[in-house]
């Protein structure tokens, strides 16, 4: 049997290592209710649209130039935001937006990484942080997470030491598994990958915090600590508490040394006019947007304590902790058979992860409902 | 001295060979007379603004959720317009799309070049190719241009066949030169290049169209071979002849393999809801714009004839023949000095490739007056 990337290969100098990949992607599939890539259910407000749409007017009307490369309006703005999310003061030069956080973190493996270099995470996580490592020519490692997806922070920091990695991916929360990042974690890893040596210089820790504001009280965010760690880069997106998943915003905040160095490998021009007009109208609009992360938050707690709640052939379900807007669940036997039941029923949700385990995207309450009522039909619960 | 790069390296894993490297671009300076950088002097004409506006207003409705991973309706458009443009029949399969062809360039490096292959142009040529090598970590090398700046068709053949390049970068027309391509040089690239083997495959040859609207009549496109050629890729933009620089547009037309390559290295997502649907909606206007287009034309012609009826102590400046919307032109001995000057009158051109030569932009016949004014001025012609 050829697959299509070995077909590809016979007539074009495809690189050796993806001529068995297929592009990346979960399904996209015509369902009635989407729960599996984790996108905010509420459509923007109607002032949202406008001021975008006005926005977007406004910067067309100069379009035959190059947009702004440094894009410094568009840093100020998610600064401001950050500022105000966090307590956390930062300047515009501390930020760094790119089209999606897929390509802030190429930008750092394109600094960090490379031939010869290693990448480190701790798995289960995100399945597209292989991927960048792969597109970057760095090697690819990921250590193992505890039974609850939490970390270990003595062996986090001893498998530091060991692979001497030039760039530490965390997540907090994790992906697909919704699980927060200790701080004490953190800081065992941050002052691991001090003692690495890569040149002479520390290891890049990197967070992503892509669903940092769905996380509970009291959990905190790494941005508290950028001011006393040259080396610590906090990942954020527009796509989720924004609901801006069609925007294509990622951004990060460092120190501006670490920012400088993404400058150097970014393609110039790489953020259109029209999305740094698009995002910064969005950023006007962060009350109204994360009004609607509190209702989410709400139901996901809601959704953790209904599976948490049920039994399949007599054993309760295991339900992570969940800081995101999604819940992870299992285990399932087949869990392919539950998927494809849900399916059936009109309910899109993700196999990801360790085997057994499904996640479900947190939706409006009508389409939890429909999770809800499906799941029981399938799984018998 | 320490660079800024330097600088960085001291606290952060930069890799080595970025250390003396700074971010790419020309300047971005405030100047009455912006002659820099190839932009289209025209703004979008209010119908094109109120198209994009509607659309983007329409995309923003549904912002929550990603974009189409495929947007086959984009590429449905581009493929529809370069069939009214070229005569070329193609199907959307056959074209890609990114964030300027700085990132099409990038899918085209990152599915077929990386470490242990080599990617191969013609100097003097557009100055990103380097960069695009050297983020991918692709061996670069740039072999000669004629006196005139045309390629030599054994030469390049020969060169083909000693380098065993896995990626051959043409241009047509050339940045900074404005050259175009022969049908005959681009004939024997191809065969030589069929006659590379990288495991087993041909090499992959660009054309660089980004300029091919701007051709003179009777210069032929690339996009004529690609039927037979399964390892052509030929790129455009709508950054130039569509005026839209600040959107980030860049496309390729290529065979369905080539483009299912680039699938698999894209970042997923890499095109957001809203550049799609603005790009779709300046596609609907492309007869308006390409009647701009017309003028640049015309007045490119005038430009480059102007230039050459002026003499510099009594030697006639050398103008290139020009098939883009810039014209390149010398030799000054001190073109800084020129340069200089010009921006001090309002004028911004760019210094670029070899010693003693300058590129200007087209812009409109005002522009154009005040760049022949201000050069009258500096260089005494």
């Amino acid at each position: 049997m050829t697959t299509e990337s070995q077909r590809i290969a016979g007539a074009l100098p495809l690189r050796p290592e993806l001529r068995d990949e297929k592009p990346y992607g979960a399904p996209q599939l015509d369902v009635p209710v989407l729960l599996n890539v984790n996108e905010n259910p509420y459509t923007p407000p109607p002032a949202v649209i406008e001021d975008i749409a006005a926005a977007v007017a406004d910067a067309a009307g100069s379009l035959n130039r190059y947009p702004d490369r440094e894009f410094l309006g568009l840093r100020k703005g998610l600064a401001d935001y950050l500022g105000r999310e966090s307590g956390v003061h930062l300047v515009p030069e501390q930020l760094w937006a790119a089209n999606g956080s897929n390509e802030v973190m190429l930008h750092i493996m394109s600094a960090f990484g490379g031939p010869g270099r290693t990448a480190l995470s701790f798995a289960p996580t995100y399945s597209m942080y292989s991927e960048y490592a792969r597109n970057t020519h760095t090697a690819w490692l990921a250590g193992p997470r505890r039974d609850d997806f939490s970390l270990d922070a003595g062996e986090a920091a001893n498998l530091i030491e060991r692979v001497q990695p030039a760039i530490i991916l965390l997540t907090s929360p994790n992906n697909p598994t919704g699980t927060a990042l200790e701080q004490g974690v953190l800081a065992s890893v941050l002052e691991a990958a001090g003692r690495v040596d890569i040149d002479g210089a520390p290891a890049v820790v990197v967070v992503d915090e892509a669903y940092a504001e769905f996380r509970r009280e009291g959990v905190p965010s790494a941005l508290e600590l950028l001011a006393s760690h040259p080396n610590l880069a906090v990942t954020r997106t527009m796509s989720k508490a924004f609901a801006a998943a069609g925007l294509r915003l990622g951004y990060l905040a460092a120190s501006r040394d670490l920012v400088d160095a993404l400058r150097i490998v970014r393609l110039p021009y790489h953020l259109s006019a029209i999305t740094q007009a698009a995002a910064s109208a969005a950023l006007r609009h962060a009350d109204v947007l994360l009004a609607q992360v509190e209702e989410l938050r709400a139901e996901r707690d809601r959704t953790v304590e209904w599976l948490r709640q049920r039994t399949v052939d007599g054993t309760p379900l295991r339900v992570a902790d969940s800081d995101a807007n999604f819940a992870y669940f299992g285990v399932f036997e087949d869990r392919h058979r539950i998927w494809q039941g849900l399916l059936e029923r009109g309910v899109l949700i993700r196999e990801v992860g360790p085997a057994g385990w499904l996640r479900v995207s947190i939706g409006t309450a009508q389409e939890m409902d429909a999770f809800k009522n499906a799941l029981v039909e399938v799984a018998g619960l």
